[in-house]
């Protein structure tokens, strides 16, 4: 994907919920119409410390992550609808 | 459980009120709808400092906690309901 | 008491005003339905600093305290109704 | 006066504005019915800074000070109605 | 361009939707009218940190970038409408 | 003057504007009941900041400031109406 | 120009829009009454950061620069109308 999000940002491709049909995540049903499940894209180098260092990442690109409803833009890259959100607004990863 | 919280989030799996009948906590009849004990299920490795090193988290898989009555984000994973909440919503820890 | 306060949490009992006869805190009339005084219970370990070290305590079980009308969340532990609040929202100590 | 503030917290006894009869600090009239002049009973130990260490108080016991109208928390301490107040809200000393 | 961009801020050139026909992004049909693509023009010298150091920008002149449909001031500069934003406000870097 | 702002604070006389009748300030026409200039009395020791040192101040006595409008607490000291703002509300110093 | 600005701050002299007929910036129509163009007259000497250590200003006297339409207060030294600002509000300067 010709895309690199700037510092903790995180690029997100939803996974939507009725490609799920054994076990797994299931979205509870007053969210169903906007799942929360996605699969990092790309990742930022890290926002940036006051004492000018990184700070590294915990997601990398392929994590399957759950994040908040309402999290993130959605923005449209190459005919694909995306979200770019901020690492903090992910809630964690899927093993 | 196949998920791991981000950060300094924390998987609680809630104790409904109606499973304690001798001693133990009671929740307040104003909030017998909502219970507020939980078990840990997942702790996230906690968040990073200005100074690029990991807060050790205060919790830990098993334990038994009180948390804020509206703190966290109700999941469904596995078929089950959560709820993904910050290390800071947790209240205490029963012995 | 089965409970550990997280944190710069603070496990308070509250002491009722009718107790008091002789000397010691009096409440305002205007605060007599919810009394500001109170014994510690159990504390916490203390907050973690940005430099990831703790925050001493200044309260310890046994403290009588004074503490503001509206702090604290009520919990009931064992049958009795406690108050769990920040340290911060202790105003002093009674000698 | 049996009573140590927490922290940054200083007790103070109002000094009432009829009491001063030549010379002093006079109210504006606005505030007549709350004088804004006080007396220091006792300070806190001090807050504690990001790197642990206590941040010295600025004012000490039998300090006549100046504050802001609506500042601190009123108590009743041996009878006596009192204030507790954060340092901050003390807006300078009475030589 | 004779304008250098103070601290953390970047002088950025609006790229517009129509010109785009093959590949690369799209904008949602809600934005169209205001497109959130861009080139970097200028960037300043990077925000000074608490230490008095700076923090180096991430973004540089040339770099094709995302940014919210919201972000930055409008400016004519040699009869050219360009945008100044914050770094922060830039979502990403296009490859 | 029998008095001593505490931390970053600054007492000030108002100096009213129909006192200049050459060059000096003029108080625009929409604030001329209420003058922006004044004399530094007295300046505290300076706030503290978090590593525990003095933040020195860059008033003195004597100074000649312009302040916002509407900084600063009224107070009447000695019979005179005089003005306890903090050092960040004065915008500069007359040479 | 008698005044120094304290801290952050800088003074700055109004560039009329209609005083540019060729080439240098055009203010937006919508902005037209309120040019956003100045020329610094005289800057403070930084901030103080937590350690105590000034922020060196980047902005000198003699710059031109472009500002946030509704940024600074207004003032008037020795006759003429000028403003005070906080560095953060400059944009950029002109080359």
């Amino acid at each position: 994907m010709p895309f690199t999000p700037l510092h903790d940002r995180v690029l997100v491709r939803r996974i939507e919920a009725d490609a799920k049909t054994t076990g797994g995540l299931i979205i509870p049903d007053s969210a169903k119409e906007k799942p929360q499940e996605g699969e990092v894209v790309s990742v930022g180098a890290g926002a940036t410390g006051e004492d000018g260092d990184r700070i590294a990442m915990d997601v990398k690109a392929g994590d399957r992550i759950l994040f908040g409803k309402w999290s993130g833009s959605e923005i449209r890259l190459d005919g694909e609808e995306l979200l770019i959100m901020k690492e903090s607004d992910i809630l964690g990863i899927m093993a």
